[in-house]
């Protein structure tokens, strides 16, 4: 979906290296872009980058970006959502209080998986999600047009789009980032602890304790936040990475060898079947789904997707030519087209599927 | 110290990618190196490789170095030490039980901290060890000159050597490389387990995450052995860090700000001040100690100057011109000469300490 250049206006609000980058991105991309930030001189520096063409709320933005700390999106997204009539997506790195506190049709919540050693918009750049896994989570008030936008803006930032439940995606980040995380600074925090006074003894240190304790040397103001609004999920994960710890405690004291080697076999095998981040897209079929006037279609047809791992390369809305229900149409990999086919016809929808010249 | 030619006289058992890289490295310093492994394939390849001149034990081999896997180690120093009349070294990961099951002046514990994404002795390189650190752990019954001369071998392979006691080194090791790669697989199976059935969800997983499992990816077949001789060390950090853990949890589940913030920042520093393997050794200065025929003084002093962070640029040993006492020849970091001698005084040594020209 080409958005004619008059639809080609957003606002950021948040001009640190997510908002910035955005601002880049778009911008490089033919966009205008307005924002703002709590620092004015973070807005001006912005504007001085390229990030934004000028300070201020578009109110003809056709998508607003939210790109503020977390506990601060709710109240700005509804803001957004009075100022403008377009779309509004956001940043945070938790998902459901934040949906379940807006609860709007043309929002749909967002998270870019994406970062950078960098900090703040200097550290902003145009390129920053290529390749990069982008989250979007529609719910039951998500309405179609508004997920295709935001989703068709963001794949043009080079980003893949992963449509997931926002209580799922909070449960999958806990377990392949935020708790990582809180390890990692646990496991760093022991060791200096225990070379206390020898700081010299952690030169024995090699390349696989350097790589585990990494993410520990970022910048830890951001992470009180992410822990209250994640909190439920992360605790949950906390609890089976203890246990499981446990029961290695166990399996090594016992002297458990055939234990041991079971399940560093398993940890082997899952890690190198860890999928590469960028899906390889080849030949593609087209969904052409009605869908009714009903609360949360969009989120389940897509999450669906999601659920059997099929990569989608494009979602568009349509009017249908019979009426007044719209069409849903999905470009999707050649190869899970029918198994998707086939799992919408068993939800109730008549999708129909049909190869591209 | 340079050895003279006719000294240059190595034999290897176990011809592994430690194994090997050591024959690499010594027979590109003009060595003449034997070999043997379990499998005479292997010893056989690692002739073709270039690895060992010969097959076999060198009777008059200068040093042996053990590289078989950790069980089989004390039984094959003894023989190796039966066989020559030289030191004898191993490559082992767990040290207490090796040194106090040998238990000769002749052997010195070894481990270097050095390791490659490939196995065995086609993964072999002769600069493995450049840069890497090498513990050496002598004890009460090691012989200075055969801890002088071991030390001298591993240096000159590009190693840095680092004396520790084998307790503290066991202790080192399970906090930096042991309990990190068991706490590594955990989190992976952890992450395959919750992305049951939709392994497309860990391509959410960014590099931190790809980072912090990597280790996970390693051959498990060296681990049962590796946790069992370092048992008690490995389980005693497993419990310190299922208690960090749970610390955490806590500080979560009580949206304790200041607390989780204090922890976050107290890892950071440490991450931040991570020494970087490589020791930059600037000037240095003589110490001259004469050393009593006592039991342990090698390990005193030498652990002494790890526990002061002094680097140690060489060690010798000579025989005093006033009798039949030893001296101990030291080059360590002129900043740190004086700290050094001193501590060495209020332990009763008689060092003296001279500027070199």
């Amino acid at each position: 979906m080409d958005l004619e250049p008059s639809l080609r206006r957003a606002t950021v609000v948040g001009c640190g290296l997510i908002g910035g980058s955005i601002g880049l991105g778009l911008r490089d991309r033919g966009w205008h872009v307005s924002g703002i930030d709590a620092d004015d001189a973070v807005a001006a520096r912005a504007v001085e980058l390229g990030a934004l063409d000028v300070v201020g709320i578009d109110p003809l933005a056709t998508i607003t970006f939210v790109a503020t700390p977390v506990g601060a999106i709710p109240a700005i997204v509804r803001v957004a959502l009075e100022s403008t009539t377009g779309a509004v997506t956001d940043v945070g790195g938790a998902k459901t209080s934040i949906v379940d506190a807006v609860s709007d049709p043309r929002f749909v919540g967002g998270h870019p998986m994406a970062g950078s050693e960098q900090l703040g918009v200097d550290g902003a750049s145009a390129d920053l999600f290529e390749g990069a896994v982008w989250v979007l989570t529609p719910n039951a008030t998500t309405d179609p047009a508004a997920y295709a936008l935001v989703r068709t803006v963001v794949s043009d930032l080079g980003a893949e789009v992963v449509a997931l439940d926002p209580a799922r995606h909070d449960e999958v980040v806990a377990v392949v980032s935020h708790v990582p995380h809180l390890t990692a600074s646990a496991l760093m925090s022991l060791a200096s602890g225990r070379a206390e006074g020898q700081r010299t003894l952690l030169r024995l240190a090699a390349g696989g304790f350097r790589d585990m304790t990494r993410v520990s040397a970022g910048s830890p103001g951001i992470w009180p936040d992410i822990c209250a609004e994640n909190r439920e999920a992360i605790v949950a994960v906390l609890d089976e990475l203890i246990g499981s710890l446990g029961q290695l405690r166990t399996v090594v004291a016992d002297d458990d060898r055939a234990g041991l080697l079971e399940r560093l076999e398993a940890a082997q095998s899952a890690r190198i079947n860890l999928p590469s981040r960028v899906s390889q897209l080849g030949a593609v079929v087209e969904l052409r789904i009605p869908i009714p006037d009903t609360p949360g279609v969009i989120a389940q047809i897509t999450t669906l997707g999601t659920e059997l791992g099929v990569n989608v390369a494009d979602v568009q809305t349509a009017h249908s030519s019979e009426g007044d229900q719209g069409v849903l149409l999905l470009l999707v990999e050649a190869d899970k087209g029918e198994a998707y086919r086939d799992a919408l016809v068993a939800l109730g929808y008549r999708p129909s599927l049909q190869a591209l010249g």
